[in-house]
């Protein structure tokens, strides 16, 4: 097998292609011939030396792929070789094979590219499991701050699909067009406080944030009785200035996730719960938007990529395709 | 009827005993004979000019009442005349009479004194509907912020009945002792920092707090994964630093409630809710302490007594019985 490594903790430059023999699937465990893997900006912060894998992960980035199931270890009994699936990892997706715990495997929705399979799991899961986290309710308002994001993207069409109202921020006209292509009501955060356009519009019953400390202010202003925000990244800052009286007085709750670090249990019943809710709006009301596919050896381009802010959706590393 | 309210904003002083006819119990509300009126520290804050009642509540305090029913109004089914009650106030408590709709009344629980009933329903139902916020469940440990105040003491009992482990802090030895009494572990918050303690303890999985922004980063110190701190006073300050990067890799959530403000389905719903599952435990279980009755007329010295920090339960005032 191939797979992209850190080198060292660094830029871009430090990911480099590696090669060692194929992995055993273990227990209960399937081996998959990636066809494509998704960039997530977690695996920028791994690269960089600030979110270590967990233990037992590999070492190299990945947290998300989709492929072909080339063998099964022993106990498997959902998949088989050569069934067409994604899966969602604690890491090592950035390569041409994989092995993944069967409970966090699923089938490639009818209709995707692998592409659009490979840069899709974790997002789902990641939107999902929030969406749940909050309780939101159709009919309910949903901010998803980082419209244009890998997260974000999905975010809103999986919210448009649960019958939510969707308000999106993304920066630019261009973006905020996309956005609301998705179904959601754009917002330009380059235009003025994203707060005052949301009190225009009624404010926001959830929000799923990826800004952290730097929007944690602006985001309690955005939120109405009830409201829940969901921060699930630290774009702008990890220590942030909360106002207890507006959280008391709003009855709110700030609820903060990541999905890499969870116990098994907890994402084999994520897992679960995508494939039976979310699974069936693809790709008919949900479907990923691939910013680029970049061939696996260029990792450090697919990084450069997510960090020029311009990407509009997902990027993906395809390995060279198996002869 | 008579009752003491706010003359101007400022201290206990400016609490002054007034007279006015009785008030008409009006579609859906029964009048109230008081005969214990619970104090809270809500009150101080809005003898400060701090907590402004809601509209449509009176203008003077009181959250809580025990008494017995002396008037119906039209529509009112579930009570009648001469019923032992207590209820659940948006304010004007501190009265000898008060009206309330009939969905936020209880019965009186069979063996409490009218002042134990008098300082029980706002605490019950505060402690109530933030276990339920958080999801606390049976077996899971439980921190209470302030062991030793009106909420802090019952929230002990209900929650070793719930099933859950306590902690709870307390100022020094003897209000310790106490809180251990009522089964919890006490901790001495004057020994040290409070989370090195819950730590060596094994942590805590809902914290219910009544500090605010000063206990903050002590209380996400505390939590384990998948915690839930619930913020419900600011004894210590509004705003606080929130440590973002260790509340999203323990997946924890910080809730912010107050009672007062909710809507009145949701009211309703906690009062049902605290009938059908914390009056049982009532008095077996779960018994207020009462630390002083201080007649009506002398609403300014429980406020002192309140504000000395030396109260262990609760504090009720008691109207002059009616002849």
């Amino acid at each position: 097998m191939i797979f992209s490594t850190v080198s060292e903790f660094g830029g871009p430059d430090v990911l480099r292609t590696q090669s060692r023999p194929d992995p055993e699937p273990g227990v209960h465990e399937v081996l998959i011939r990636v066809r494509a893997a998704g960039v997530n900006r977690a695996d920028l912060l791994q690269r960089e030396g600030r979110y270590p894998p967990p233990p037992g992960a590999p070492a190299w980035p990945g947290l998300e792929v989709a492929g072909v199931v080339s063998a099964v270890g022993s106990g498997v009994t959902s998949w088989a070789v050569g069934d067409e699936v994604c899966a969602l990892l604690a890491g090592g997706g950035y390569a041409d094979a994989v092995t993944v715990h069967e409970d966090l495997v699923l089938p490639v929705p009818a209709g995707l590219t692998w592409e659009e399979a490979g840069g899709l799991v974790e997002a789902a899961c990641t939107v999902w499991s929030n969406l749940q986290a909050a309780d939101a309710r159709p009919g309910e308002t949903l901010l998803v701050q980082g419209g244009s994001g890998g997260v974000g993207h999905l975010a809103i069409q999986i919210a448009v699909a649960a019958g939510m109202r969707v308000l999106a921020t993304a920066g630019g006209p261009e973006r905020v067009s996309r956005c609301e292509v998705l179904g959601a009501v754009g917002i330009d955060h380059r235009e003025g406080e994203v707060s005052a356009t949301v009190r225009e519009l009624g404010g926001a019953d959830v929000i799923l944030d990826v800004l952290g400390a730097g929007a944690l202010e602006d985001n309690l202003r955005c939120l109405r009785p009830d409201g829940r925000l969901l921060v699930i990244g630290m774009q702008r800052g990890a220590r942030g200035e909360l106002d207890l009286g507006r959280l008391l007085s709003l009855r709110a709750r700030v609820i903060g996730t990541t999905l890499r670090a969870r116990p098994h249990d907890q994402k084999a019943a994520i897992v679960r719960s995508v494939r039976e809710d979310v699974w069936p709006w693809i790709p008919s009301q949900v479907r990923p938007v691939v910013h680029a596919a970049v061939p696996l050896e260029r990792a450090g381009d697919a990084h450069r990529l997510l960090e020029s802010g311009e990407v509009f959706g997902k990027v993906v590393l395809t390995p060279p395709v198996p002869a």
